[in-house]
């Protein structure tokens, strides 16, 4: 099958992607059939199988490498307050992606070249390129780990941490979900600038990696150490920036242990984002004024503007070694929905993406 | 009775506060006998008439005009977590003050000027002067006033609502408590700075006080109409700043209707004072996230470094008739413990001063 023929090799000769015989064309497409209730359910996201749309003027056909998951995707699935329109029923899902331009009627996309930024969970997308850019290969870093690092994740915790929480040499970062794809980013960042930097995170092999591979200066394993004593006895003086993501009674530990004039740059409430009651930690009121606390929320795309100092600064880092990142590369569009969920479950080490074709 | 006689009449030829015979000299002044559990209770503070030392190397001796109460002053009664230590029992009460400088051995405070600074509920205060400044006499301004805008109240609106709220022209600005000493002055500089305004208070009185003297664009009176549905009238949009002091569900009420971006300066959480249980609000990390809000705790004295800035500016205002402040001043230091309670019950209107001798 066409489709399937295109998924499976990018060694494939190039393809006739122009006018004749378009209809023919197909592309995989996850959309979204329900709004889950709890746990992402079989039968909340569809796969179809859809014929692709010619294309306008103006338009672009973008083979997708990567599809980028990650902990707000639960949230477009749903239609609890958010931040951008939820994902409508029969839509196609929502996800980053980094792809090849493969036809194009849009000169600032050229055919060939990488395309990245917000798409569809698709094996292929046609779109005019809004909320899409031109995506740069890097010497020596691969596409997947670029895409890792700058698709989302890099501006959350450059901007993040750097913006709100301004970290100063000799302070004492925290930092949740740290295996994953911000958190580890952020703690490394953290490390530049001179901070103390202790992150969270499930199991001792992520805490390894954290210390031994990203040089963190210590690792709360939450699954095995109550984080409340654990930090007593890492920053017996208190916190000074929390980088939050997780939310839930980690977060509440970490908080009542901020130092005076703390920051806590919001990002994420990912132990949240399938409950399906109301549940929130405490209001911490009084501890925020008397300890007079900046906490912040935030997303990724508020700092859309100056994106391109963070990739600038970023792909610095990384080429002098001083910031690594792991990425958890799975196979195939069509279990998306299932990959999905070890985002909520702890389950991937490293930057969730999933391999929809070979760039 | 020698310290009546000085509280009682300031017209009264200057005394020989000199070294002689300084043994007979006695001064009124209010202990912390026992931390209160909920509402201040007969017998939590002692009035005492104690010998007022003999002056050392740098004291001088401060004769109290007026004594400011405050909502704080529940907090150092209490042994929470707190942004200074709390009054230890059996010590003076803590309180900001303005009086006249009646005897000097310290060059910084002339005998005849006025000081002003954090001293203690009494009739006469010794201090080396930490804490306290010179305090300067305005033209057309009463010294309650003066007192009453500078002491506390002006920097805590002042940089609450410029460097943490940062209103901008036609913005929706939110303050409660708005007929109370820092409210008035927040809501006005509100309105200097282009916010639409809405004052929240107890009682038609006030109300109409926060509109017609001051300036507000609205007023909601608390006790008598749902906050929340009032704010769904006056600000269908929402609300960008909302200088916070009181907590509880008001602040509720409030927060859920920020708009993207919003700010929340925290400076009290005075519906809690008094509490017994640990209840606080419940927390609304989400929504924090989810419109991006900044919540910043603060304590005046965190900007005290720039305490002239606000001085100067606050003073130009007042003069130049943008500023007006409402004082409410009740005689009687021996009262304080009682007049203290209005605070919490929102019995005051304006700022609350104890005149305790007249200046």
């Amino acid at each position: 099958m066409y489709v399937d023929n295109s998924l499976s090799s990018a060694q494939t000769p190039a393809v006739d992607w122009g006018r004749k015989g378009w209809m023919t064309m197909m592309r995989q497409v996850w959309r979204l059939a329900k709004r889950p209730v709890g746990d992402i359910a079989d039968g909340d996201l569809v796969f179809r199988e859809e014929p692709i749309p010619e294309l306008r003027d103006g338009q672009i056909l973008v083979q997708v490498g990567y599809l980028s998951l990650d902990p707000t995707n639960r949230i477009w699935m749903s239609d609890m307050e958010q931040y951008m329109p939820p994902v409508g029923i029969g839509d196609p899902m929502r996800g980053g992606v980094v792809g090849r331009v493969v036809a194009s009627r849009n000169p600032a996309f050229p055919e060939g070249a990488l395309a990245a930024g917000l798409g569809e969970w698709a094996s292929h997308i046609v779109t005019d390129g809004t909320g899409m850019s031109l995506f740069p290969e890097l010497p020596g870093i691969s596409i997947a780990a670029a895409f890792g690092t700058f698709g989302v994740v890099g501006p959350t915790a450059y901007f993040g941490l750097l913006d709100i929480g301004q970290p100063k040499p000799g302070e004492t970062l925290v930092v949740g979900a740290a295996a994953g794809g911000v958190g580890q980013i952020v703690g490394q960042i953290g490390k530049i600038k001179g901070c103390k930097v202790i992150g969270i995170a499930g199991g001792p092999e992520k805490c390894r990696f954290v210390t031994q591979e990203l040089g963190f200066d210590h690792a709360i394993d939450y699954k095995a150490q109550d984080v409340g004593a654990a930090l007593d006895r890492l920053a017996p003086d208190g916190v000074d920036i929390n980088f939050e993501q997780v939310g839930g009674p980690i977060m509440s530990a970490v908080i009542s242990r901020m130092k005076l004039f703390g920051r806590i740059p919001l990002c994420g409430m990912i132990s949240g984002y399938n409950a399906t009651d109301a549940h929130e930690e405490p209001g911490r009121w009084t501890l925020i004024l008397m300890r007079r606390l900046t906490i912040r929320g935030f997303i990724v795309t508020d700092f859309a503007p100056r994106f391109g100092e963070s990739f600038q600064q970023l792909a610095q880092w990384m080429m002098e070694g001083k910031i690594k990142t792991r990425q958890d590369i799975r196979p195939g569009l069509e279990q998306a929905n299932e990959t999905v969920k070890l985002l909520y479950s702890g389950g991937n080490f490293g930057k969730l993406l999933v391999e929809v074709s070979k760039l």
